[in-house]
């Protein structure tokens, strides 16, 4: 299948989930996340994460006040964990189809467009 | 034991951990627990955690963000969590030790004083 690229990803909105939004098959979310970089699939492809090492424990908060402002405007809301000082952890799925939508690669191709600090 | 309580606990400062923090046996892990409101220790008695869940993910950041001012003040920092919209978990434990130390509880009571927005 012809997947979107991370730049045609990081362009659309999410749609809302109250209007319905089609689950993907396991081989849409194996195409699609092959074009976003960082993520990675779970074995039972109903969820991506993707993680990064920080500078330290603010650019892990300067981080996460970036990626909500996303999350707010797209109205689409990620798991967040910030473990051992500066190692960052993102997750995306979507409650509604209890798997991924497009929704979850839009959202993880706009988090990848924010600027992280990384020990220098 | 008399363990402090979280009023005293909140009025420490953690101790820097280059200095060497002397880490807590189980039973004074198990007694200095039972002072500070919602925290439980793990099986372990290696670390300590409480949850909230809260009004919306965006009060789940605004938490985040003042117990950051928290633990940078401390020079002490949690591992923080959030899931599923608006349930945020933060478990603290003292790395120099690989187990607890009393800037744990001090963290912990001091993130309890810290106001959090729950659903109305």
């Amino acid at each position: 299948m012809d997947a979107p690229t991370q730049d045609e990803l990081s362009q659309r909105r999410c749609k809302p989930c109250e209007g319905g939004v089609p689950a993907l098959s396991r081989e849409e979310a194996e195409a699609t996340v092959r074009n976003v970089e960082g993520w990675m699939l779970d074995s039972d492809a109903k969820r991506i994460t993707r993680s990064w090492t920080l500078a330290d424990f603010m650019a892990g908060i300067d981080f996460f006040n970036r990626v909500a402002a996303i999350a707010e405007e797209q109205d689409h809301h990620p798991d967040l964990h910030l473990e051992g000082y500066r190692k960052v952890t993102i997750a995306l799925s979507t409650h509604a189809v209890k798997g991924l939508t497009e929704n979850d690669f839009i959202l993880a191709a706009q988090i990848n467009q924010v600027p992280v600090r990384v020990k220098g």
